[in-house]
């Protein structure tokens, strides 16, 4: 019946998630039996089904669509599970760890970039590029080894989210550097408040607002209330977050932490869960099969430049964020962990690097260099945190 | 972090999803105060909130593949509710109901557009967008007034399917006359053979594939795996589906009745249900949404021939298929209620007009009339189907 009249066909999108449901969990579950968190598995499953390669899960406008609602829909779960309390106790070394986490790697992509002989805007987007942690992968690996909830898994969390918040500020900054080719602090300063200013508004006001709905939802009797009001109640948040100029995924996340005061908060996460299930694995697949694996090759003379930068970039990238974990303080507490925590780097990542392709400030060369960075961080994450994870942890 | 560069922009879409979902539960629980089925309120709610009036909830590419998904994922849970057994015990009436559903109103429809005094491809596009029941709208009002597993259920449901195969041969041939002007028996018998024929095969080559899927997957620990394996097959079946020149919701239907022959049936059909709460209403919300409210006002002098017309075909829309309803044998059963599930009318109606209107075969006002006669049909549906429900469905 669905061959009317509209710009996308549900064809290739009904075999896309179907591959990407197929391929997350056959390799989520190789993963898991060789000792690896499942989203490992799944990207690596992106990877394998991507034009790249097997060509089963091409990235169409329909499949982005949902890979953006699988991310959207997983923060939410995360800051469900969130109590909004204990992360304000460790809001200090959250912070501490994020500013720390965006100064190191971007101070030490900048020099690279410069050492290398490479002018000052170039080396500028690098270093932007190395900054944004990819709250998604984190708070996955997070939850899947029990760890959301251990003083470190909230410090990770409270330094991603304020990370998310601050990248959004660097683009905005960086993208008026590459147009204007100067830094003007008053805009600067503008996107740093719009940005924290949303979140602290969407708690203060989501409190009264979601509990207020969560009561209106408990008279009706009408069927899956509660779940379709909580989620329209985090997609109108998320949207609200992209109105303001921050991230749609900190308005989901906001929305999350708000109903997990709610008395409903079980209830919702136990609905929620199938949905998260169907939609998060097209996230990460999505991310697996942006990687173009034909530029990795080293047996390939024209790859050689691009990967020798990417391998200098990415010590720099995992370095720059591990030893910001250690700016964290506050009990004993294991700050190995908190650094490998903020090592992925995800989409904003791959925004400068295609903002400073397109402005002509990144290089071909430099350009795919970053973008393997931005990769090898992220599949570097999960493995590293499993390897790292502090004791209350290990079940 | 989704301001990345690819076609469809999140935004837009997070706030039409969270408005429907809202508008959906609002709408669909006051329609149950009023003691109407929910989705008479989500249908009101999408008129509503659509283009026309408050533009709460515009038909956005994004939007209509939610919507599109909505049905298929519905779909697969009325297959899962569904026993293939009980099906095939009632497919001679089955057929009768769904082969005298397209001759009569494609016969009432044709006759009355001669009548009126159009030429006879005009007459041959009304009479065809009158033939396609919506399985989508009969099949929610079934399973909310738990009548699906009833004699009449069983027997509006395999007509309904039948149905949705033979709309599409029906449009393969007229498709055909609006291009070449005459019909082709060669073609048509090609396309009856498809259609059918997937479900056939679909059915017998899934029941093995299903059950071993099944089988592999209970072996898994992974996160999600039953649900996530269960989606990916109803969604491979409903694109093998479309591929085969079917429609993907029988693939999806199908999918649900070969995984309901497997012992998770009821597993499968715990997690996927919070799934459907979220889509399905998108999908009735955006039905809705297509409601053009200016074309309906009577005040308007120009609105009035095309509203006289439809009058007349909803009349003859609604007589046809509830006089087919008659045509059921086998025990006491309550015909007018099988009548009452064949009458609403949907995207293939739609498809058909578009069709007859960019082919030149449907004059505007002739248009417009068919298409108010589709949603009246619609709306009309689930308040006929509580009103004429067997005892056997009163809780």
């Amino acid at each position: 019946m669905e061959q009317a009249a509209h710009g996308i066909p549900i064809g290739p999108l009904l075999l896309a998630v179907g591959c990407a449901l197929l391929g997350a969990k056959i390799f989520g579950e190789l993963a898991e039996r060789v000792g690896q968190p499942s989203v490992l598995g799944e990207l690596l499953a992106g990877v394998l089904f991507g034009s790249s390669l097997l060509g089963l899960v091409p990235l169409s406008d329909g499949l982005t669509l949902f890979a953006e609602v699988g991310v959207i829909v997983l923060l939410f779960e995360v800051g469900l599970e969130t109590s909004l309390t204990e992360l304000l106790k460790v809001g200090g070394p959250a912070a501490a760890v994020a500013i720390a986490g965006m100064i190191l790697p971007f101070g030490g992509g900048y020099a690279v970039t410069r050492l290398l002989g490479y002018e000052r805007l170039t080396a500028i987007f690098v270093g932007a590029a190395l900054t944004a942690t990819s709250i998604g992968i984190t708070a996955r690996v997070l939850s899947e080894m029990k760890a959301l909830a251990t003083r470190e898994g909230q410090i990770i969390l409270g330094a991603a989210v304020i990370d998310d918040v601050l990248g959004l500020v660097v683009l905005a900054v960086v993208g008026e550097v590459a147009r204007t080719g100067k830094v003007d602090a008053g805009s600067a300063a503008k996107a740093t408040g719009l940005a924290l200013g949303f979140l602290v508004v969407a708690i203060l006001a989501g409190i009264p607002l979601g509990s207020r709905l969560i009561s209106v939802v408990g008279r009706a009797n009408v069927r899956g209330v509660l779940l379709s009001a909580a989620v329209a109640f985090a997609f109108l948040l998320a949207w609200s977050a992209g109105q303001a100029g921050s991230a749609p995924i900190v308005g989901a996340f906001a929305a999350g932490l708000v109903l997990a005061r709610t008395n409903r908060r079980h209830d919702i996460e136990h609905a929620l869960k199938p949905v998260v299930d169907i939609f998060a694995p097209i996230f990460f697949v999505s991310v697996g099969a942006q990687v173009d694996v034909r530029l990795l090759n080293p047996a390939d003379p024209a790859n050689r430049p691009a990967l020798l930068l990417a391998l200098g970039l990415t010590a720099i990238g995992v370095a720059g964020k591990f030893l910001a974990g250690f700016c964290a303080w506050g009990g004993p507490i294991r700050r190995a962990f908190i650094g490998a925590g903020m090592v992925p780097r995800g989409e904003v990542g791959l925004i400068f690097a295609a903002m400073g392709k397109s402005s002509g400030a990144l290089p071909e060369g430099v350009f795919v260099a970053v973008v393997i960075t931005v990769f090898a961080t992220t599949f570097l994450a999960p493995p590293l945190l499993k390897l790292l994870r502090p004791a209350a942890a290990r079940a």
